[in-house]
């Protein structure tokens, strides 16, 4: 299966990474990191998944998973 | 590792739960579901953890990760 684990480099953004991260099973599945800090052109697509702050993970084509809070996906807009 | 999901069975924690679990090493880590509603005795214990909102995990010691919203912990209090 595919995810996708959004952030922006936050410390929330890094433990929340950490400790979701350590738990998936990498052989069966695929965990894509796009930090939106250094990818900006990753956002729109971001927030068209429905991902309204980050830290958040997007599972296949599912609602995205927000976990805790680091900033505003508005506030990493361009 | 140990890690324990805490939800209180509404919608959002379902799909939380959903979406998060089905990429966890069953193999490699155990996971334990408590709900708590069926569980009020399990709250207290919850709170001192940190846990603030369902549904929500913690790994091993760490502070918990909220995963979206379902419902305040305080809600949950008898």
């Amino acid at each position: 299966m595919k995810a996708v684990f959004y952030h922006a480099g936050c410390p929330v953004c890094l433990d929340a990474e950490r400790q979701i991260l350590q738990l998936v099973d990498n052989d069966a599945h695929e965990i894509e990191i796009v930090h939106l800090g250094e990818q900006p052109q990753r956002v729109t697509s971001a927030k068209a998944l429905g991902v309204k702050s980050v830290p958040a993970i997007v599972v296949a084509d599912n609602e995205p998973v927000h976990l805790n809070f680091g900033a505003s996906i508005a506030d990493l807009e361009a």
